[in-house]
C-alpha cells in the first residue's frame, strides 16, 4: 500500500482543480510536475477534464535525470538554457490555458553539486522563463501550486524515520495543511479566504505607507510601494477568473516600495533555494537595496542569487503571517517555501506581484517602477518571522499603529 | 532488484547516442519517454551529455494520465489537440536538435475506450503533430527510436509469465534486438550497417520499376516511385549527420508509387495501432488506392485510420526483411511496430519518406508528389511478409528477377 493515501490525494486533486484553479469549461491546463508526483497529477487532470477542460498538458520532470547535465555536462552549457518549452507555456497562457505546478521534489537535489554551476543555471533558466513568469506573476491566468509529498523531501523533514513512515507522516501534514482532512475541504477553503480577506480588508484601510520590524537581528523599516494594495487567499485573474494561486495559503502581503527598505533584518527559518540549503542569513539594506549579506550556511548560493541581477537585491514581497498559523504550529521545518512562508511573515527578493496594486490588472511596467515596485528574473521568499517579531505600521503622518505582537496580529 | 538490467540499460543508452543518434557536440536532444521509461531516459541523458549535448530536454508521458482524457473528458475535445509542445519541439529541429523516441508504452493502453474517440483524439494529434512529423520524416535533423522493456508490454507478449518474469524476458530480447547484449555494441552495429548497406546497394542497381508479392491471400504489384532510393541502416541528415533512426532494424526499404499498387494482400501479423490490436488485414488497391478493407478484429479502428486523410488509403513505404531476420527467429509478436517490423517485409500507410529519393536531401513536396510519393497526416507500417511469400523485381522491361522466395533473400 502506498503511504500516501488515495483518497485524500484524489481530494487535493479536486481542491487544486476546483479552488486552487477553478478552472473553467473550454480551458486547457498546463501543468508541471515530477514523474514521482504522477499520482497527483492523475488526479488533477480527472477533477479537469470533470470541470470541462479541453486537454491537461502536463510536463513530468524527472529529478535524476537532471543531475546527469550536472554530472556529465560541458562547463559551457550551464550558461544555457533552452526556451522552447518555456515558450510553448507562455503561448498557451496567451491562449487561457490556466497553469498548475505541483512542487515537492527534493529540496536537496542540487545539494552536492558544483555551486558555480548551479548558480549560473539557475540564472539562464531564469533568464529563459521570463515570458512564463511575467505572465503568472501579473496574474494573466488563473494558476495554482499545490505540493505532493515527495520521498526524499519526506526524509529530510523527518530524518529520523524509515522512508516510508517518513513519507506518511508529510502526507498527513500536507493534506492537513492544505485543508483537505476534512469532510467538505471545498467549503473550508471559502471559509478561509473569506478570514484572509477580512486581513487584507484590515490593512488595506490603514493605508500604511511602510512596516517596521523588531526582534532579534532585526530592525527593519519596509516601505510599501505607492497604490499598493494586501491580498490574501483568492485572487481575480485577468481572465476574470478568481484562483488560489497557493495551495495551503495563509498569508496577506502586499508589494513593498523597492528604494524605501533600510535596515537589518535575520532570518528565522532556512531557505531551500533549488538544493541548497541557505542558513541564518543577515542582511542591511540602504535605499531598497541589500549593501551587506551574509548566511552561516550556504552563502555562497546566496550572494549568487543576490547576483542574478539588480533586481535581485531588492525586495518584491512582503507577507504578514502570525505564528500560531497552522503551518507553523505543526513545528516542522518544511525546507519548501510554499508551506514554510505560511508558518512566518516573509519577504521575497526580486520580482514584485503588479497584482498588488490597487488597479493591479491594469498597470503597466513603468507605472510599477515608479510606484516602486521591483523587476528581476527572481522571486524568493525568505522567512523573517517568529514569536519574538513586532510589527508596526506607519502611516503616512508617521504614526505608529501595532500591527503584530510576538508574531501574533494585534 | 529490477527486472530490467541495468548495465546492458546504460549499454542501450550508449548505443542510442553513439550509433541511432550520433550526437554531435553542442547539438540539443530533444526526448520524449513514457515515466516508466525514466531509466532507459537517465542513460541517454547521461551519454548525451558525455557526447557534449547541450541540453538535453525530456518531454516525459504517463499514459494513466491519457486514460483520465478518454474516461472523463467532453465528446467535443476529442476533435481537439493543441500544437504548443508540438510546435516547440519543430522550433527545437530548426534549431539543429536531435530527436530520440523511446518507445515500450503499453500497446493495449486505448483498446477498452470508446474507438470513436480514439479515431478522432488520433486524427486530431496527427494534425497537430504535422510540422514534427515533416522534419523527422525528410531528415532535417538525426533522430532515432529506441525501445524500453515496459511492465505491461511484457505482460502483453509473454501473457504467460508472472509481471516480473515477463518483464525480464522482454528486456533480454529487445536487448538482443539492438545489438547490445555483446563485448562492442558500437562495433555490431557498423557491421550491421554495412550488411544492410549491401542489400540496398544491389537493389538500388537494380533499378526495378514494380514489386510483385505473392503469397496466401497476397497477390500485390507495388510500383515503385520515380528516381526511388533504397535505404537501410544508417541514414545521412540533412545536417549532415549519419543517424541510425531506427534501433532495431533489419529492413531494407524505399518510397512507393502512390497511384501504382494495385491486387490483393493479406496482413501476416496484427498491427498493434494506438492501443488496438487489427487482425488478419485485408485489402485491395485499385491504382494505388484502397477500395476495400476489411479485418477480423479492430476493423472499426482500421477503417477510421483509412479514413484520417486521402493520403491514408494509399502506401508511403514498401521494405523487405527477410524472415530468418534475428527477430523473425525469436517467434515473439512484438505487438510494437519498432520490433514486428523488423521480423516481415510490410507496407505503410500514409507519408512518404522524402529521403527514399535519389535526390532526396533537396527534393520538394511538390516534385515528390509527381513521383509518386505519397502524403498524409499518418505512418503506419503493417506486416505482409512471411516464409510464404515470394517477391519478384520487375524491370522496365517487364523482366522479372526473383528477390525473394519463401520469405528469404534469393
Amino acid at each position: 500500500m502506498s503511504a500516501v493515501d488515495s483518497e485524500l490525494l484524489n481530494k487535493l486533486g479536486e481542491v487544486a482543480v476546483k479552488v486552487g484553479l477553478r478552472l473553467q469549461k473550454g480551458q486547457d491546463l498546463v501543468m508541471t510536475s515530477s514523474i514521482e508526483a504522477a499520482p497527483l497529477a492523475r488526479a488533477i487532470a480527472e477533477h479537469a477534464y470533470k470541470e470541462g477542460a479541453s486537454a491537461v498538458i502536463t510536463l513530468f520532470s524527472d529529478p535524476e535525470s537532471s543531475l546527469m547535465r550536472f554530472r556529465y555536462g560541458r562547463d559551457e552549457i550551464f550558461d544555457y538554457a533552452p526556451g522552447y518549452l518555456f515558450d510553448a507555456m507562455a503561448r498557451a497562457f496567451d491562449n487561457n490555458a490556466a497553469r498548475l505546478a505541483i512542487a515537492g521534489d527534493d529540496p536537496m537535489l542540487l545539494a552536492g553539486e558544483d555551486p558555480d554551476k548551479v548558480g549560473r543555471s539557475n540564472k539562464a533558466q531564469s533568464a529563459a522563463y521570463t515570458a512564463v513568469r511575467e505572465r503568472i506573476t501579473q496574474f494573466n491566468i488563473n494558476w495554482n501550486i499545490v505540493a505532493y509529498p515527495g520521498q526524499k523531501w519526506a526524509e529530510l523533514v523527518f530524518p529520523d524515520k524509515k522512508a516510508k513512515k517518513a513519507q506518511k507522516k508529510l502526507a498527513k501534514a500536507v493534506f492537513a495543511a492544505s485543508r483537505v482532512d476534512v469532510d467538505d475541504p471545498v467549503a473550508a477553503w471559502q471559509a478561509h479566504n473569506a478570514d484572509l480577506k477580512t486581513r487584507a480588508d484590515w490593512l488595506n484601510g490603514n493605508r500604511f505607507s511602510a512596516l517596521h520590524f523588531t526582534g532579534p537581528g532585526t530592525d527593519l523599516t519596509v516601505g510599501l510601494a505607492d497604490q499598493h494594495l494586501w491580498m490574501g487567499g483568492e485572487a481575480l485573474s485577468k481572465n476574470g477568473i478568481w484562483c488560489n494561486p497557493n495551495i495551503p495559503t495563509e498569508e496577506v502581503f502586499t508589494t513593498p516600495h523597492a528604494h524605501r527598505v533600510n535596515g537589518t533584518v535575520r532570518s528565522t527559518k532556512p531557505l531551500s533555494h533549488n538544493g541548497t540549503l541557505i542558513e541564518d542569513i543577515e542582511v542591511r539594506f540602504e535605499q531598497g537595496r541589500i549593501v551587506e549579506a551574509k548566511a552561516s550556511k550556504g552563502q555562497d548560493v546566496f550572494i549568487k542569487l543576490l547576483d542574478t541581477d539588480e533586481g535581485a537585491r531588492r525586495i518584491g514581497e512582503v507577507a504578514l503571517v502570525p505564528h500560531s498559523s497552522p503551518i507553523s504550529k505543526t513545528g516542522l521545518l518544511f525546507y519548501n517555501t510554499l508551506f514554510d512562508e505560511n508558518a512566518s511573515s516573509h519577504i521575497a527578493l526580486g520580482q514584485s506581484y503588479w497584482k498588488c496594486f490597487t488597479d493591479g490588472d491594469t498597470v503597466q511596467g513603468d507605472e510599477v517602477s515608479a510606484r516602486g515596485g521591483n523587476s528581476s528574473h527572481i522571486h524568493v521568499d525568505w522567512m523573517i518571522g517568529s514569536n519574538k517579531i513586532n510589527v508596526d505600521g506607519i502611516t503616512g503622518n508617521a504614526d505608529r499603529v501595532p500591527v503584530m505582537r510576538k508574531g501574533e496580529w494585534v
